[in-house]
């Protein structure tokens, strides 16, 4: 028999709690101090005991909806497929895959009158989302500890963003990057060394394309030890970063989590002397292959490791560095030595017995790769000083890891902004890190699912987030890297990364024509960015997702999950097939002024009534929507964000009646914001039988 | 210097020779009986000589198109893409891959005035169309001798459908199956014994769902062995497959070419004794593993080997079988004994050394399956007596296969038509045999591939069709099943089947409701077999591809790659995203009549101008549409094909002024079609001021 209380929380949230939950911190409301009462029930659901843990039943009805799971494979609404919340590093993110790097077990359920459900449980949640049945929702925890999060008003009818702004009123209000963060970013697995980082960013400059970011993939550290720098390639690494900075660009390094087993490696001795790294039942320390070979793994779990990781963090803050993208946090492991020996023992076995299949060979080497067993074996001390294997709470591993660096970025550069992406996330990550979505391939269906990823995210509160741009496997076509970097002008973060090994995707690794519109591209998103950033901070101190489905501000005829509201005038409709000259948009409710960019300042514009329209969007232009009655604001592109002041705002409207936008400013770096340091100015046009107003 | 000489063939045909090239069978025309002259150029391409073969050099236009290539992933319009026609067996058909079962390079270029490429050779042809340079294709051939075929008019111009039918003309007419093979085939990996079989056909009639045909899968070989039955599993095969065919149903062994090694099987040491299999360069057996363990590999490209082949198919023939899938034929090898050595040694190696990268053995076993050099060591004997490496032949080892097996039935029953579907195809095989498209995955992007892939195979000849509907590898949900079963109605072949492993997929295997739009869809399509087969077999004789792009018949204002011609009468537009409740189409130039089927009987029927439309279609509607002045007609379904004489036609037509369908029927299971025995009736409709005539 299990134990279920409830209580009431916020404006219409039902807490109920299941057991004796595990703190995962991922609610920032001081929920155990609450006063619960015994519940028989969870209110329209069907709560059943299992073996191994519970099950949630939910029924559908034919036209509900569900939204939500962060960062999952597949359309926005995520009905018809099963779900695994435990975080992976899958590289290959074709449609049947069930997890990847991210957790986020939020969703919303309906069509017109949604509610909402979040659970705050730290390990493996399944969702049967439709699929087996198409009218059932069944979840199911292994565990009898659990707390069940419902957003049901009663008496009223909520709409998506009510139950989203609930859900961050619960967990916390989102990042904030500084403002370079919307600018242009440069990655390649590798930019190894100092010499191609300058070479990179001078040709940025000589091309005439805006850039604010370069990322240094694993090749800058020494022989992969988390926290060095190969001073061969880095001779010195702080005037390096310094000289960068002065051009307006920020190195952002990686980091992972794996500290390789070397003598002699302070990293490695300190952890092991401390007693910050994992271990498995027994005590002894756990070891993982990852790129460095055999490594431990920082236990996250334990405050002294975190605070330890962040001490270390500091000897890049203390040469320049403003920002971090975490690795492998989910976390990754190629292999344990255990697993190897496994490997060695069946070919000699194969060798001696010709009948044992060959196929288990393939398999055993097929599942290698983070093999569900490792993490049962990895372990973490608690803080109460008891051994909890990571399997228990596996899904907070990058959320934490994240944790200590922000820490760090807070005590070090206090009021300052930092930047952070995680690759592994869970609920609370939103609070101090962003993600970019992992490992995609340039496939134009990857395109597609960066768009859906944008709204899903943006639902769990990380609404700064991205894909690698182009596509990180696999080689991009010159048509395929410009239409995503159209996207791209609508990606918060707007990331051109590529792996090793395949096709350059820096912007003039193509012809001249491709060249120049990937900077006119460029330039466009910079253009925007006085627009991008007001909406940006407006929506992150509403708690009203920056980019979402055009379902949530519209009564739409049907429901279309390749277009998307990027704040509230500007409506973004990507073209994402290949060879096309235009696409399909559905444009709800009122007329919308349909923007043909060419470059920055040369747009065609047409309005166009509520419909289905067919569009026509030659390669070399960017197409989107401005709503009726309202406003974009823009100003001529810099070379990177804040290079100069904005002197002169554009304004591209479509008033019929009245429009108005707040356009916001703030020094971009800092905090004061929070503390009323920032200027607004408000515009409103007004149209009087087809004479305008401004003020 | 290469020598290029050429000739003018049939209507608009230029045949450009390099060199001596190998006789693929892909032509029906004894070319080689005529004269040549002497050229410098090809026209409209840039020949280059390299290193080791040639490149064709093509410039695009910006609007330009390029169709055909058969069976490849991606958009129907090939441009963007690199494509590597190298027949083989991957089974995870991802955007990026550059390779499937089958070869077929047939391209045509262009968008006003289209002109056409055929390339005649037997092996591997790589083709960059506008992935490098989105304005250019490099085609490269490994060889000195290649045919080159352009379809190119001089003075007036041509259309895509003058295209294909002048390289049909060339190639050969298409594969005409019998009737029966209209009707609704049920696969699975596998129905292993006559009991599971038998309950199979007696569910399909209890729950009265049309079935025409049941697949047998690998397991009801006796231990893989080809051309065995397991009489455990089978006592008595002739009488079942009797039974069997009493009640409507052909049964469809799968056949795979490799053949078991082992002392006092027939099939194998009747192959060793005769000299049929292939050997390595220095003649001794080649053994590859496969299913069965290590087998050998029947030479096909010996004529004696095709006979011997063709023998023992007779057996089944004998037994009441009237058709076979070919499997494994590009060939499939999942590794040889030397390879499987070399994992050995590797695993010793890295014993002793720890330095070896552990990534070393994961490549090498993910390279195991279908290596290159597998087929630069298997050895095929030519009619000359000589030994040639596979890697210079490589793309007929399957259409040779098919070629034994269709000999087999044409000897065996003279004057009756079969059935013969081939995993892997090259050019030629589309006169002896059909094709399925090998192992999709229940993926929604799978079904779109469907569509295109239906489209880009009528290009190259081979009309009759189709996927595994449902997808073979991964689960399905019951929406995707429900979507692609009414693509399904519109897929020449319309055959589900799945892998081992994955969720039952037969009709009943879902919920109720999904049972019950199942059986109407099947039945949709049983009530349409008097119109397309009327349609296909028309289409088959004007050598017109069945199902085409609508670009193929109409000046469409942009191009759509989700619906397709089927005939003349109707455009289908399947619904193939999830949790769509309808979908955009564009009907070009004329009216439409949109019809929204709920069961074969039960339709919505209504008028839609020109243009751009989004059209509502509930899970439970099949949606299309018929062309303004056309007629579609339908008969009350049977449980099979040709269960009861057709007495009563129905005709759906959609008539403003004129209206006309010819009705075809014949035997079905003859070629005595060809000898003018069929009837056919001419229907009219004329609509005077709203009065309709009929005739």
């Amino acid at each position: 028999m299990i134990s279920l209380r409830k209580t009431r929380l916020l404006n219409f949230t039902q807490l109920y709690r299941i057991g004796q939950p595990y703190k995962t911190g991922a609610v920032v409301l001081p929920v155990d101090e609450i006063n619960f009462t015994p519940s028989a029930a969870i209110e329209g659901m069907t709560l059943t005991t299992l073996d191994s843990g519970i099950a949630l039943t939910i029924s559908l009805s034919p036209q509900d909806r569900v939204y939500g799971l962060g960062q999952t494979v597949g359309p926005l609404n995520k009905r018809g497929k099963k779900y695994r919340l435990y975080t992976t590093d899958d590289p290959v993110h074709t449609p049947d895959k069930e997890n990847l790097y991210g957790s986020h077990p939020f969703v919303m359920i309906g069509s017109k009158s949604p509610y909402g459900l979040s659970i705050d449980y730290p390990a493996e949640i399944c969702l049967d989302i439709g699929f087996t049945d198409h009218n059932v929702i069944e979840i199911t925890i292994p565990s009898y500890d659990a707390d069940i999060y419902l957003f049901r008003a009663q008496g009223h009818t909520l709409t998506f963003k009510d139950i989203v702004k609930e859900f961050l009123l619960l967990t916390g209000a989102p990042y904030v990057p500084p403002k370079w963060a919307f600018g242009y970013q440069q990655s390649r697995w590798s930019y190894p060394d100092a010499r191609s980082i300058a070479q990179l960013a001078e040709r940025f400059r000589k091309e005439d394309i805006p850039c604010d970011a370069i990322y240094m993939d694993i090749d800058y550290m020494d022989n992969f030890k988390v926290f060095t720098v190969d001073y061969n390639k880095f001779p010195d690494f702080a005037a390096f970063t310094g000289k960068l900075k002065q051009d307006g660009f920020r190195l952002i390094p990686i980091i992972d989590p794996g500290v390789k087993i070397q003598d002699g490696y302070d990293v490695y001795e300190e952890g092991k002397h401390k007693g910050f790294f994992c271990t498995t039942k027994d005590g002894s320390l756990f070891q993982a292959a990852v790129w460095p070979g055999l490594t431990h793994l920082p236990d996250f779990v334990n405050p002294d490791a975190r605070r330890w990781w962040g001490s270390l963090c500091k000897r890049f803050l203390d040469m320049g560095i403003e920002g971090f993208w975490l690795d492998m946090n989910e976390p990754s492991i190629f292999y344990t030595p255990e697993a190897m020996a496994a490997v060695f023992d069946l070919v000699s076995e194969m060798r001696n017995n010709p009948e044992i299949p060959k196929r288990c060979l393939q398999d055993m080497l097929n599942n290698l790769s983070n093999h569900r067993s490792y993490f049962h074996s990895l372990h973490h001390r608690t803080p109460s000083g008891a051994r909890i294997s990571n399997d228990k709470l596996h899904n907070l591993y990058g959320t934490l890891m994240a944790e200590a660096v922000a820490d760090a970025f807070m005590e070090n550069m206090p009021g300052r902004r930092y930047f952070l992406l995680s690759r592994s996330s869970s609920a609370g990550l939103a609070r101090t890190a962003a993600i970019w979505t992992g490992d995609n391939m340039s496939w134009w269906e990857h395109m597609l699912s960066n768009i859906r990823m944008l709204m899903s995210l943006n639902m769990t509160g990380i609404f700064y987030n991205g894909a690698d741009i182009g596509g990180f496997g696999c080689d991009v076509s010159p048509e395929l890297m410009l239409r995503w970097m159209q996207l791209g002008v609508f990606c918060p973060l707007c990331r051109n990364h590529s792996a090793f090994g395949t096709r350059r995707q820096e912007p003039w690794a193509f012809d001249a024509q491709t060249l120049n519109c990937l900077r006119d591209t460029i330039k466009l998103r910079y253009a925007l960015i006085p627009c991008s950033y007001s909406e940006f901070m407006r929506c992150a101190a509403d708690l009203t997702p920056f980019i979402r489905p055009v379902m949530f501000d519209f009564d739409c005829p049907f429901d279309v999950e390749d277009q998307f509201m990027y704040g509230d005038s500007i409506m973004a409709a990507p073209i994402h097939q290949p060879n096309a000259t235009g696409r399909y948009v559905m444009l709800p409710q009122s007329s919308w002024l349909l923007c043909q960019a060419l470059t920055h300042d040369n747009w065609a514009v047409s309005a166009l009534p509520p419909g289905v329209h067919y569009i026509e969007c030659p390669l070399n232009t960017t197409a989107f929507f401005i709503k009726e009655n309202s406003i974009a604001i823009l100003s001529e592109p810099m070379s990177y964000v804040g290079q100069r002041e904005i002197e002169t705002l554009r304004a591209v409207a479509f008033v019929t009646q009245t429009a108005r936008f707040t356009y916001y400013e703030d020094d971009g770096l800092t905090y004061d914001y929070k503390k009323g340091v920032y200027c607004t100015l408000r515009i409103e046009i007004t149209n009087t039988n087809g004479q305008y107003y401004i003020k």
